[in-house]
């Protein structure tokens, strides 16, 4: 769309009277975001997607072709932001994750690709920021930080480096930088990670932060010195506080399993702070969520749900943002010059998104799309990136036991219910012929590396899905370096499913007693789909469906499999070289002594 | 000084107990402009001249080389902003406009420079932009946006183009683009006033605003669609509402002769209102505002006194003018990263000023500078500003009437006490041996061009001074085009004045019985005085005790004078091209029939 600048005269023509608008919006509450204010009985007139003019009376801005919407006494509010959040995370394409968040009144994001990073570098990070670009909804994109995650530790399909970040600061639609996930790096004064920090703030661009610590000690300090300027990793009162008296913003999130709202919010509600600098995210959605629940809409309903004024929850989720992203001039309130990105709504508390305006045009009406969302042209290298080099069998995922041994007292990853750290667990594991052979709560763990073709598998032992019978479930979802984890019970189906993905180039199968029972299929870099919101998200759900079949009762045991290879969280982790000791951040072996 | 990511590793480091401080404030009560706080015994700890450490205990940073200043309790509040403001308006240079006010608390100021800019046009900005750069506190220049302020009315020195507007924006010291007063032309969608508005913006810089209407209906709408972010010519609640919730930012000023804070501040001490997108400023201050008064402690003690809770009106001189120029992970908040700028104070009502730092260095203690405020080299054409061409004489100052006339109705200006706009008057005026010989309340007035030697001088006639006897006023300040101003009762004394303000270079001369008898020279572009502010001050006071030595009663009589030639302002002025009818816009004889 046109800068402001280009098009002042004929806004310019539209508030005065002499041109008439392309949209008016007539006879609402308006809900002003500036002064946090509810305007009632007021007009907005749309000219070039941009607000012309907002005030009591709109009625000189109509001509014979202006569109009229009658609000008839409903809340106009701005189009809603998510300030931070992984498009990957829904499985979706940027178009289809607009496609299906367009009707729940989101027409901003920003959004950090890391996963895509992983899998295929600066290319991955430039094709998602053109597909976000093409969108009727303003997609921005944070160039992320730190791909691989824990340098020495894992081996990803491609490196950032600062001259990577240096070169996407000119692009577009880049807003600044992902979130700075190495806080010991920074802490530790890491000249790379700094020399990122610095090329994006001289290109004059918001930092992300990540500080997942609850230490508030001299390291957060000194994190906080180092230059991110904001951080979504808070998870109570005292983080939320922390992190804004040091000038950073505290982003509270509510994904499809991050719950940090509730325990924050109490820093405005109850505290009584300056509510200015605090910003409402996702960070991650599932499509689910997105079909079933909702966006950023689900978040603003939630923080007032917590008691925060619907106004001040509005702002969190509109202005706040766009000043954080130095963007308060061009979106985030129905001001004059801004996109004309508006929701109208009959309930404040609920927020039932009934109309969205993106850019001045009707987008979605009554939770229906009423626009495109155009697909890019995604080149085949995107989607053959799951390059085994081989053929598995069983005998890749066996596990060899020290000779002439019956059993072996062995380290066993122990997923724990509702929790993203995992336990170093010791388990005797029985030996036949040579080889564990776990049984019982214990099943056995691959990683198989898929970016560089060397068809290394790492073998090692998990807890706490509950696995029965003869099964096996394949991922190429596996953060951060997203290579494929396999948990199963058999291993011949541990190489069928290792090999099915392999063949179709990605995404999520689960199969029991010899036969796949749920496919996802995530062909763009192992990740996404490019089909639509709903498809996936049913295929999402018999994917549980099949899990649950398979004996497994864990909540989000899909979300637990997909971070096996997190080695960034402690305590036990697998990655591409080895078995991890994630709280000593070494390598270690899987058989005791 | 070094940007932030200059000397990250090195906060870093201070923050994490690894190097120590260069000054350590202890033991304070820090003002959070952040949060909206008071953070209780809180130690702030600046190494590079930025914070690296705030927070309840800085011991970890102290180390055997580092200053520590004990703050015994007292309150720790960031150093103060002025948002808009004129330093030429003090008849001072931009170092001895620093050297005043920094014992005041001032660390920043946003200061338009477009009084040098109708002299000297772009060559004078740079030269203000310059000696700002070298000053130990931060002042940003804003663009001059409008010279001549009256195109076809008036001639100026320079003129400024929207090519002069793109070029600045290149410098290192220009924050934005200067109020944009020609707000007719913004609303009738000008050409080169828009170009203007869209180089700033282009350039991502902030577009300063000034709507000097009460009209708040599609007029205004229109201005606000033009793109200014900001007005400083609110001077009712009504207009501050009004600005703020077209997403503008409001700034009230208290200078030495606005007194525009009072009846704006209850939007937010009565109604409520969000205090974010409010600011506080000066405008215009006088040198002896500056050495009796203060500066901008001044404005925020009387928000306070005018029921704004304190740390409210800090946030409205810190943060709010940070942000709305960009700069808020630069300056504005004590918080690491951002410029060392800040202030120990006993009292937060009263606000005395009792240690000064910025960017780290004490600047001022106990109402004392204790650092350098360095003066750029003038170049020699920049004292030479007063061209008049050739030597006045009385005749020059000859009224003719029309032929065989006895007397004469006339157009006088008449001067309102405490008022800006002038009245159109009618007189009749004697005529002996063919000129006009004005009697009683009626003196001359004359406009002797003085930027490019013509030697033009327009005459008429002004009424509402008071003075008496024989006497002349001469004064090369006159907004906006500042030729010469000269106001007597005889014209021997008129040509006087104004030949002695041609052989000094300008500045403000007052002459009775045929005696100088008080003088502010001014020879800096016939603005401002390279001497410090308190003998520009003892000079100005003896300038308005010598006027009222003429005779004159009237309050802010200097500043009347000054004012006769800008004539965007009803309802008669004088330019180098006649008589104005500022009603109408258009040139008007003096003589009636």
């Amino acid at each position: 769309m046109k800068p402001w600048s280009d098009v002042a005269a004929t806004l310019i023509d539209v508030a005065a009277g002499r041109l008439p608008a392309d949209t008016v919006i007539r006879g609402g509450q308006v809900v002003n975001v500036h002064t946090r204010e509810i305007l009632e009985g007021w007009d907005v007139a749309i000219a070039e997607g941009r607000f012309a003019y907002v005030g009591p009376d709109a009625s000189h801005c109509v001509g014979p072709e202006t569109q009229v919407i009658e609000a008839k006494g409903r809340f106009v509010i701005p189009g809603l932001c998510d300030a931070h959040m992984h498009i990957e995370s829904g499985m979706l394409t940027p178009a289809e994750f607009a496609a299906a968040v367009i009707p729940h009144g989101t027409t901003t994001m920003f959004t950090d690709p890391h996963e895509i990073a992983n899998v295929l570098g600066l290319e991955g990070v430039r094709l998602m920021h053109d597909e976000a670009l093409i969108q009727p909804i303003s997609i921005f994109t944070q160039m992320p930080s730190c791909a691989p995650s824990a340098p020495g530790l894992e081996t990803t399909g491609f490196e950032i480096t600062p001259a990577d970040v240096t070169k996407a600061m000119s692009w577009p639609g880049i807003i600044g930088l992902g979130e700075m996930m190495n806080f010991p790096g920074v802490i530790g004064g890491d000249a790379k990670m700094l020399a990122e920090i610095a090329a994006t703030q001289r290109a004059g661009k918001t930092v992300g932060g990540h500080y997942a610590s609850p230490d508030l000690g001299p390291a957060f300090h000194a994190y906080a010195a180092g230059g991110p300027a904001d951080d979504h990793e808070g998870t109570c009162e005292a983080d939320a506080i922390a992190r804004v008296r040091q000038g950073m913003r505290s982003m509270m999130r509510l994904g499809s399993a991050w719950y940090d709202v509730e325990r924050q919010i109490t820093a405005i509600t109850e505290k009584g702070l300056d509510p200015r600098n605090f910003i409402l995210c996702t960070d991650d959605c599932h499509s689910g969520t997105l079909v079933n629940d909702g966006h950023m809409n689900r978040v603003v309903r939630h923080a007032i749900a917590c008691g925060c004024d619907p106004v001040v929850a509005l702002q969190m989720a509109t202005i706040n943002t766009a000043t954080h992203f130095g963007l308060e001039r061009e979106l985030g309130s129905i001001t004059p010059g801004r996109r004309g990105d508006v929701i109208l709504t009959s309930d404040l508390k609920e927020l039932p998104v009934e109309l969205v305006l993106a850019r001045g045009i009707v987008v979605a009406e009554a939770g229906r799309l009423t626009c495109k969302c155009p697909h890019l042209y995604w080149p085949d290298a995107v989607t053959q990136t799951v390059r085994l080099g081989k053929v598995l069998e069983a005998r890749n995922f066996e596990i060899k036991a020290p000779d002439g041994a019956n059993a072996v007292e062995a380290k066993v990853i122990g997923v724990v219910e509702n929790q993203a750290p995992t336990q170093a667990l010791k388990r005797r594991i029985g030996v036949k012929q040579g080889l564990l052979e776990p049984e019982g709560a214990v099943c056995q763990i691959a990683l198989v590396e898929r970016h560089r073709k060397t068809g290394r598998v790492v073998n090692a032992l998990v807890e706490g899905f509950g696995y029965q019978g003869k099964m096996a479930m394949a991922s190429t979802v596996a953060h951060d370096s997203h290579h494929m984890i396999v948990v199963g019970t058999d291993r011949e189906m541990m190489a069928a499913a290792a090999n099915r993905l392999g063949k179709i180039g990605g995404g999520v199968t689960v199969w029991k007693d010899g036969q796949e029972i749920a496919l996802v299929h995530l062909p763009i870099a192992g990740l996404m789909s490019d089909a639509p919101a709903h498809e996936v998200a049913a295929a999402a759900d018999q994917m549980v469906e099949a899990m649950a079949q398979c004996g497994c009762t864990m909540n989000n045991a899909y979300m637990q499999h997909s971070l096996l290879g997190l080695v960034v969280i402690p305590e036990l982790r697998i990655s591409d070289l080895g078995l991890v000791d994630v709280t000593k951040f070494e390598l270690t072996e899987l058989i005791e002594g």
